[in-house]
């Protein structure tokens, strides 16, 4: 490859040099923030500019703070309930609402409730009125020329309140700053356009509108760009006219048909090409015309950080807010993590509290795993220069979630079926909504998960070749000391995935052994490779003879997918993995899929309302839709001694 | 007063059985809560009301994860640096870009960077490729049919991501519920109408409708009503057919100019009319054609609370969400606080972190008081039954604001100036912005706050009468130990605030004697206080000579408002207030307005930043601008031995 075509030469800033580089350049340029006048009614969520003084007091005037009588506190001394004193209407008092004003003569109010009306004109007190007593006096809530709200605050409903009430309509407020979001790319498409292999569904453009629109910005999205240095020039030109900040997506990897730095460069200014974070390495910084431009990579997940290390402080920056910082919580690793001591890395977390401590699970690492940005609880931020972290270790996890949100969610971890989707849907769906957070990592696996307290419950399908039981000698086995139960869950059946009329003719497990046949296995410690092993040894058959016996994936829907691309012909699995993407399925028998907790989480409100979902008939309906269930003793619980 | 025309009757039913009450009713009625389908990409903040469920997988192809080469692995196999390999274009390899789909026959992408050109139609390579590496299986994201979101999921910016990626562009939430704002009252203005002695400019509504739009509802606020029957009934009805939700504002109270609750029972049902909470008792609760209606009160802070007890929470219903939970944080109450046996009570706190320990100082509890919510950093919640609580306890405080805010505020207590809005808006306007939070309790008072820790500083002006010196006896003597240190603040000019013209012809303390005087004081403890009790002794002049020396005031600002409204003709005060009034000042002396602080503190980050704005040009500017004010050793701090 020409190098120099591909620009390979990415540098390796770290972040706060980057940052540093950057922020240095825009605050040399004062014209880039800009001030505007609002009315006060429309002002929620904008900054003030200024600070903003009370034009007008309130009250404005001293005004009855109850629902009675005004009357001069001079005239009523004396009255007591041995001595109830009289008083006349116009002469003595005047009748009052809550805010009406009080002038001279009256110097207090009686309230309603203390007031013995006589006739018409004449009331009874019995207990005479202090000075100033129930009244309001002017500027009790805001004296003119008090400030109402320093400068660079963010306006919230009560401050508009506020500001009307001290007479203030118009107020001085940072401007929007207008980000315009390019996507870039021959391969991309809009989401009405009709998918084609090669294609992907332009998503990043509309997940940065979302986090301009949250920071109090005003993004403006155009249509995919194709890889086309003209058309990019074009553009890019015209966006850098119209907008504050200039966000280019993708095309900023060492790609052949990435212009994006060329383009800046050529246009203007590039102060950075290349970070030293893991994801979002070729990141882009730049200015064109004296306006921030961010060339930013199109893995999702790459994209999120890049836009949050660089792109969130420069918003705040236009806003007149200092640097955000994320809440944190500590937690405990569950797994080892290693780093590269080039980079610092951005690893995306489960969060679970078991017995009070946050328990930190990452997720899958891949940076064009948009998914794992929807189920992250937080991040774990591991600095360059370190090797990672070890399993047990005390972290720092920063939130993405409320904190109240992770404390009412349920943590499993183990085997993978359809049915806790479905499980994850109803426990949210609730009034009292939980929420069910699954990792899939197999039976196993589930089980040593529970064991290191990372988890509330995992769900298991693991055979006892001896016995042909299953699941409990598993758990008297791993997790010793009769303090766990088994909550039954659900018959299914396991069989061969096929493609459609199944071409191959795939009946048995021998096979799999033939020539044409390229088989999908599940990874080590999943209960479908536990049933998988025992089947081919009960055969005689090598692991060795099988052809893509070590392609391991995680779940029965990723082996689905790996027969219905044509990678595979042939895979273990769900009936209804096979349903879902329209395959054939040859059944191989049934297994019982239950779930192992402590026996001390039973009567958690977590746990209680995940058994009252698996025994109700909404759930059991949309089973029965999705076929390969059945229902034996599911929700019975089974402690095992 | 005649009992039926005043609505006395008020109940008192306790928060949870009226949200019980109110919710029975509304779970019965089906039809409240409304789904409608809206684009995916205008989903931002939306809540799905239905599971969704990924129409495509992503990636839909096999496709390369680098930049690189996409070769069979199987082809590769044995290459090492000893025994590099050479790989021929179009019979070996093809080259790809990240994102290319990967066809048969290859099985594996090696990236550009471990591939070395030989010439345009040869390459390199020293290490063999296993099968699948840089090769992002079909769902490695997202595979159809898998729940991308569970039902009642508020939509953030990633989700939207997420769900263009899995094929969805139009997806099902629940429709926001539109609520009718309507203020009431002859006594209210808009904003921009003139502002006359009793009238009161309408504020709620607006303040209802940021909380609204921030809940994810849609306000439709109408222009006040006057209280007129036939004008609110129609109104009312004009407003129940457009809304899902109406709030009528004030004309909740037993005031005779109320009709709210009548004209509820007459054209649906009142099911609650008083609630067992302060502030917020005269709170209805009912139903017009099958719609909730909510009564609340005029005052800003009850009607807040009212607000958010109730017609929160049924927001959050409309849309599908569980009742919300605010965050809280353990604190001391560092006054003891009173409450009614009779009442829930509601009372707004300001947080200070003091020592790692967060003291929390109640605030003004008029119910009148705006600026009370502006300025509240959370809630401490009485419960019904209960007396109050003791200074020192620790109790739950519900955050207002976030607690990264929170813990970069600086607390002043003590007494008060308006140089004091001045360094709190200089404080928030620098990028590493830390908040002042100032409370006037006056000078003893703010020693007192140091002594139990609940301020970091008190602003003082403290007269020894002995020696005529000022500050650092009263610090030696309440704070002994050594361990406090006096940051010199401004030499300020105090003097007599009078009407314009000094009608009163006051030249004298002895002027405050005359019978056609009304005097206004400050309250016991504040050094304006000491000063005129000191010059009164030094007359030998009786307080009881003094007409108006029992109405205390506690900021300058409410002795010149007091002035200014005529309900006094003289009180001791600084220039400032009484510039900022348009009144006439007589000058009595000049005095030292400092700051006394632990020592420890100097070097936290907050107090430097506060002494850096005290010795700033800017702040000493704008002081200028207000007058009486002179600067020596302003910011010089002066060890307490």
């Amino acid at each position: 490859m020409r190098k120099d075509d591909r620009n390979l030469y990415l540098s390796n800033v770290a972040v706060e040099e980057a940052l540093g580089l950057f922020f240095q350049k825009i605050r040399q340029s004062n014209e880039l923030v800009k001030i505007e006048y609002i009315e006060a009614i429309a002002a929620l969520g904008r900054v003030t500019a200024l600070p903003v003084f009370a034009r007008l007091s309130s009250p404005n005037y001293n005004a009855s703070a109850m629902d009675g009588i005004a009357v001069r506190a001079e005239a009523t001394y004396g009255a007591s309930e041995r001595n109830p004193l009289q008083l006349k209407k116009h002469q003595d008092y005047i009748t009052v609402d809550t805010g009406d004003p009080i002038f001279e003569p009256y110097t207090a109010v009686i309230m309603i409730e203390d007031v013995v009306e006589i006739d018409e004109e004449t009331v009874e007190i019995i207990q005479a009125a202090a000075p100033w007593q129930h009244i309001r006096p002017i500027g009790e809530d805001i004296v003119a020329k008090e400030m109402i709200l320093p400068a660079k605050h963010r306006i919230r409903p009560m401050d508009i309140g506020a500001l009307l009430s001290g007479g203030i309509t118009e107020i001085a407020v940072y401007r929007k700053p207008t980000v315009g979001i390019m996507p870039t790319g021959s391969e991309i498409i809009e989401p009405y356009e009709t998918m084609e292999i090669g294609k992907i569904i332009e998503s990043n453009s509309r997940i940065f509108e979302g986090l301009v629109i949250e920071l109090g910005g005003r993004p403006k999205r155009y249509r995919p760009v194709p890889d086309d240095y003209g058309s990019l020039k074009n553009q890019i030109l015209e966006a850098i006219a119209e907008n504050d900040i200039l966000i280019v997506n993708a095309g900023s990897s060492a790609g052949s048909e990435d212009y994006t730095v060329k383009l800046i460069r050529e246009l203007g200014e590039v102060l950075v090409h290349g970070i030293a974070t893991k994801p979002g390495k070729p990141t882009i910084l730049g200015f064109i015309q004296g306006k921030p431009v961010l060339g930013i990579p199109g893995y999702p997940v790459s994209a999120y950080f890049v836009f949050d290390t660089f792109a969130k402080p420069l918003i705040h920056y236009y806003l007149g807010q200092p640097l955000p910082v994320r809440p944190s919580v500590k937690a405990v690793l569950s797994k080892r993590t290693v780093s590269s001591l080039k980079h610092r890395e951005y690893i995306q977390v489960k969060l679970g509290q078991v017995e009070g401590q946050f328990i930190a699970t990452p997720l899958n690492r891949g940076a064009g795993v948009t998914m794992s940005l929807v189920r992250a609880d937080g991040i774990l931020v591991i600095p360059q220069n370190s090797e990672g972290v070890e399993a047990g270790e005390a972290v720092n996890i920063e939130l993405l979630k409320p904190l109240e949100v992770i404390e009412r969610t349920l943590v499993s971890i183990g085997s993978h079926d359809l049915i806790m989707d479905l499980i994850a849907n109803h426990m949210h769906d609730r009034e009292d909504g939980y929420d069910l957070s699954s990792a899939h990592v197999g039976s196993l696996g589930g089980i040593m998960a529970i064991k290191r307290g990372e988890a509330h419950l995992a769900p298991i399908h693991l055979l006892d070749e001896s016995t042909g039981e299953y699941n409990v000698s598993f758990v008297k086995r791993y997790l010793p000391g009769g303090k766990m139960s088994l909550i039954k869950g659900v018959k299914r059946i396991q069989g061969f995935i096929v493609q459609k009329g199944n071409p191959k003719n795939i009946k048995d497990f021998t096979d799999l052994q033939r020539a044409d046949i390229q088989f999908v296995n599940r990874q080590r410690g999943a209960g479908t490779r536990i049933l998988t092993d025992y089947e081919l040894s009960k055969r005689n058959i090598e692991p060795e003879s099988i052809s893509g016996y070590d392609r391991e994936m995680t779940t029965h829907m990723a082996v689905a997918a790996a027969v219905a691309s044509g990678t595979a012909h042939v895979g273990v699995g769900v009936l209804s993995a096979a349903q879902a993407l329209d395959l054939d399925f040859i059944p191989i028998g049934e297994e019982a899929y239950d779930f192992v907790t402590y026996s001390k989480y039973l009567n958690t409100p977590g746990v209680r309302t995940f058994i009252q979902v698996l025994q109700s008939k909404a759930l059991q309906e949309e089973l029965a839709v999705l076929g390969g269930y059945k229902f034996e003793d599911t929700g019975k619980v089974i402690e095992i001694l």
